[in-house]
């Protein structure tokens, strides 16, 4: 049964370094430090300073957001309780490659002289572009091989960096944040995915697909540098240091007031007023995403917590109501639920954005934010349908039913516990009952 | 029993609904961006931009207060075996909100034109105010219930407020790193509340008022990252960009010769001269709050070491000999030690202060270095009792003395381990127990 | 038998507080603020001010370099299973007493009016000086108590100062990132006293000296928050701005190219294609050792992920190839395969240092750069012998074979399984044996 030849031995050795040794290629032929200007004395001498150190006056900035892509989504998919070495691992992986080729796809549409130059604003963009596929993984968590994830990280970012574009350069859209061009397009691109991949055998859970206590623990060192450095996330490439201003302030207010609807709607809804850890983990940064597209914008300070606010709501709401229903009728299994936490709250932002520009909160047009939103989730679905259909090829190793959501089909696990079949979680409950 | 209806299902959310909507509309009416001056062309642009600028420099360090709030000490509580998700979670839920009420309440002394201004140098305030709840959530940890927690964080920040404007604009006390009107506040008004909340029943202890292994390791995590992140806490609001290179230096210094001293005393006081993880926790970080109100003065390299040395010692030595007195002679069960992180160090961090003033290390008076220490002292005894009585009304859901320090009593936790009332590790536990 | 008396009641404490004193003492006498000269008002005022912006300008720098010594080596070595406590608690104990020794040491080098003058460049070089001690902790760590290495840290940042003033003012060799004198030194150091310290008991392994499916999780932290920070460690103390942007770079470069490596290497050689948690732990970061000397040359953008490609493959061969002959054959039993991290991409990036600076990416001279890799080469091996003989000595209570890799024997560890000798692993482990 070729679907399920998930020795890695070969193929994902071989992907991965010819990957690598063609990037490599690519980098030695079109990139170039970005102050070779400088050396070849063109006489803009201190025009360059200057540039040069606005780019280290992002770095700050660049390094918030760089632990968001690897310890902030690396950690929040670590919550399935055998899973954390691929999450935080594969995440790693797919991010380091993922920068690289984001570096490359959105580079060529700005070269100069043949050339790409690379300095801090770029590398941010190179991290952004990885949490396209950083938010997809999460909808497919636990479901997918290495090879099917650095292929489907391949499609994903140059589809990503071809829609960034067109919003961008040709409908010169505001998404300062990223809600449409990130937040929604990773995660329509994945549920996507997941749909193409749909597995019946799963229809009726894993178990493995759930939590120990201490993974949960983990997974909140994940969500909570997420949630402390995303004013960084929405404002790193803000145009002006106003705006910049502006959209840390509010980001920074829209996730304070979206942690209260989150833990309100989240005792709300669940069994005795109890607290759900899966909503505290996700819901609680959907203010983050919701308030990307207008952070730079002048929506006042409670502008900013309202969408938070209404973020919260709809997130949580979403985790308990609407996850099972895509699971169930669509057939849309979402490990992590990314619908919630990316899917909806980013188009909350960009319907935000529309009202927000038509109401004059900054230069713009309505009917083009509009169309960026449309681009955004119009490329995802496709792009990600198609995406899809190349990862269900036979051969890349997927894991069969039985085997999901555990690490050790690809991964070296301790203490030979995938041999006797017992984790440390089994091995503690089954003891408690033969105790009992 | 009225006291023991701990099913948050409408208390909580309305409660942390209403407080939302309440601060939406607050922030609606009272608070603008801080650059609309300069959008009504009232001709300050080059000193306005160069203010903005200014904040834009004090992001970095923003970034690593809010570290120390939402990681830091949420981290820290975690080392009790079955309370990792309130430690982390609450923590987020108080800050969250604090940071809200703080910005409103330190807002409403420094209005301009009936509105609040809002910029970095205020939300890190705003960050501030919520440290003096998290210090008392400490004393509290455990037996208090969501809805008592979001009381206490709305009294002890309008009361922290107060007191924060006297020493400040009244008294013109010195307190850059807020010794005194954070720690030593925090700290008394969580002993004040605790010695109100007095529970005869947990007298001998509570079987899960201990840590085990990993929650040893994810506390450590909360240790360590306000170990670094210190130097930014006592320092972000120094004056001037030498006296905030001081604060840096300063503490920086006393954190390093503290960690000397709490390890061998540590060692000296226990066991066969074994290290206690209590100790390294806590006593370690010591210096950190002694240091804060001397930070930005003129003591010298070695003096603030010799602050950093004396820290480490009264700090190891009240968590072996004092805390216990404290909760069976006084009555105040004080669940992390905060008295001995916090209390302490923050009164030794005031006198430090008197002292240094005194020897003219930087321009004050000594006698108003005194007052505002009594002054924080009193606002925190009274305002900590006042509070207690309020949370100790019988309809916020406390929990029964039965099950405190677990988290199945407000949290949907995994395994269903609070139906067989067998946690990971009262697994371990029994069967040891069993085999021995 | 004296040499496992490890009870560490009176020695611990003693040397601890005594060489505390000692430093505050040295401090008193030699330590002053670098904003002296400006308090005498000598008339540089705009010119010192401007000295202070930069040095606050590296503050952020500075922190991320504060992280990787504290969390990243902190955490990268709580992979054992029972010897987490040890990782992080030790770790902040010899880098805190290490960074104030290490600015001892380095200062006197460079006194000026017979005082040495602390600022954000000096307390980051302190910083760097404790690593060397965490690489080396590396290579004994479980099989040395305290005592012993608190006397290593000691002997190795003295021997390291001395080492880099010979490399930096007299040799004049280029090694911003340290590949040579900090990585390369302080590996070859440690496997110099390790080979000492040689343990014919462990030859055939030790329970403990392994991880647990939770232990590699925490040692994630470590591993990313190295990662990540790494562009910081190689560019923080670069002259320009222009030289720190490419430092930056091309250590952001050489990290992700060598995570792929690492990657395809790890599955290449493992069982069935499977990745191996040691080698993603270690392997990823070696790009950022060997990057390191050539960091802030004009050695291209694919330069730099050459450099890092060479180095995952390089490093993961190593981990399983190399460090079990080196235990084997050589009497090197190297715990953490610092050999494989710091060690062989240490003296890869000395080398490929020499041929930058032949090709002219750099001014300075082939020969000074290899003469600079030498030194440090045998200040490691000779300093590590010596200082290793002197661990040996038997009272400074190394811990006997079977309690090696243990925490309980130096630290009180919670739900006294020291007593019943069962730790959480052990637990599970022969339970599933009893269930077989």
């Amino acid at each position: 049964m070729p679907a399920y030849a998930t020795n890695m031995r070969l193929k994902f050795p071989i992907m991965a370094l010819v990957l690598e040794i063609i990037t490599i290629i690519l980098f030695a032929v079109f990139v170039v430090y970005d102050d070779d200007e400088k050396d070849h004395g063109h006489g803009h001498h201190s025009n360059e300073t200057l540039l040069e150190k606005q780019h280290l006056k992002l770095y700050p900035m660049f390094q918030d957001v760089h632990v968001m892509i690897f310890i902030g989504f690396g950690f929040l998919m670590t919550f399935l309780k055998r899973y954390g070495f691929s999450s935080v691992g594969i995440n790693l992986l797919l991010a380091a490659f993922g920068l690289q080729w984001g570096f490359l796809m959105q580079g060529f549409w700005h070269t100069s002289g043949g050339k790409i130059k690379i300095n801090i604003l770029k590398i941010i963009n190179a991290d952004f572009s990885t949490a396209t596929v950083l938010i997809s993984f999460g909808a497919v968590l636990g479901k997918t091989s290495p090879v099917q994830l650095l292929i489907m990280t391949i499609l994903e970012i140059t589809i990503f960096a071809t829609n960034e574009h067109l919003v961008v350069e040709y409908l010169k859209a505001n998404d300062v944040g990223a809600s449409m061009i990130i937040h929604a397009y990773g995660a329509y691109f994945g549920l996507a995915v997941a749909r193409v991949l749909y597995r019946p055998g799963l229809r009726n859970g894993h178990e493995n697909d759930g939590s120990v206590y201490h993974s949960d623990m983990f997974a909140m060192i994940g969500t909570v540098f997420l949630w402390m450095f995303w004013p960084s996330f929405n404002s790193a490439i803000a145009q002006s240091e106003i705006e910049q201003l502006t959209a840390v302030i509010n980001t920074y207010l829209s996730l304070a007031a979206c942690v209260l609807s989150a833990y309100a709607i989240s005792s709300l809804v669940e069994h005795k007023g109890k607290l759900d850890m899966v909503h505290i983990q996700n819901a609680t940064l959907a203010g983050g995403v919701a308030v990307g597209t207008c952070a730079d914008m002048n929506i006042g300070p409670f502008g900013a917590m309202l969408i938070g606010f209404v973020a919260g709501v709809i997130s949580t709401l979403g985790f308990k109501y609407l996850t099972p229903i895509l699971a169930s009728n669509l057939g849309i299994q979402d490990t992590c639920g990314v619908h919630n936490l990316h899917g909806m709250p980013g188009i909350l932002g960009g319907l935000a954005g529309i009202v927000a520009v038509a109401l004059g909160k900054k230069n713009g047009s309505a009917a083009m934010q509009a169309a960026a939103l449309a681009s955004s989730l119009g490329f995802a679905l496709v792009g990600g349908a198609v995406t899809g259909f190349i990862m269900k090829l036979p051969f890349w190793g997927q894991p069969p039913d039985q085997n999901c959501f555990d690490d050790s089909i690809y991964w070296e696990v301790p203490e030979e516990e995938e041999e006797n079949e017992e984790s440390l979680a089994h091995a503690d409950h089954s003891k408690n009952k033969a105790e009992a």
